[in-house]
């Protein structure tokens, strides 16, 4: 990548307001109650990640998906929005950040399937679409 | 309710935006592969149920959360977008519309727990929250 396309994606980025909120309440099975958040590990990872990227990191309380934590969520203008889980607080947080660059370059507002990161695949748990859903346009979320 | 109340909810519903996405592609474990879709009959249930209450019913092909279909969403503007589960064709088109319109009504743009129906409990997938979300607004989703 060049430094040309880097301030691309940041524009890109920042111009459709390319978010990933992360939920800093997700605990894994077996992790300590009173011990750090690993979900606070993830969303301070994935803020790291952003720096530069013009990607915006969110903390919330809860995506709801707490059966299936780690938990991470991304959206940009024009886009559908995706939640993810089973995520990894050490390894995971590049590929929110590399998904959601993804998803603002995305013409069809779709994230990619065959690019998208490994985990960003198996971690699917739902999408919803953009406000200005086209017709035609909510293709199968396969390859 | 009165009529006037009636009016009032079909004000908000429209004001707000309110739409509940249905995915008519799902079908449940062990429906025949060249049936009739259960989903589409979900969406058109949620049609039925929205006349007159100034709720949007979208069809879409892929809400991602196929393990456990049949699946819907419900967002408004200014509102956290949720993802549901496990719904029954006949039995929970009501239960989304009235879901959405407790939805459009909450003026933390947070779903009530309490006062939702049921299968808006049990069948809760996923919640996004919405792009204008203030700080310390993210409670977590439970009684």
């Amino acid at each position: 990548m060049t430094l040309i396309d880097i301030a691309e994606d940041e524009d890109t980025c920042a111009r459709t307001g390319a978010t990933v909120y992360v939920c800093v309440t997700c605990r894994r099975p077996g992790d300590p109650e009173d011990g750090p958040r690993p979900g606070l590990a993830l969303a301070r990872g994935a803020a790291k990640a952003a720096e530069g990227t013009g990607v915006s990191v969110c903390q919330v309380e809860c995506l709801a998906n707490c059966s299936r934590s780690l938990s991470a969520a991304m959206r940009c203008d024009g886009a559908w929005t995706y939640v993810f889980g089973g995520l990894d607080p050490e390894r995971d947080a590049e590929a929110l950040i590399e998904g959601v660059k993804l998803l603002a370059r995305a013409e069809d507002g779709i994230l990619p399937w065959r690019s998208r990161p490994e985990v960003l695949k198996r971690g699917l748990i739902a999408r919803v679409p953009p406000t200005d859903l086209a017709k035609g346009n909510s293709k199968e979320e396969t390859e």
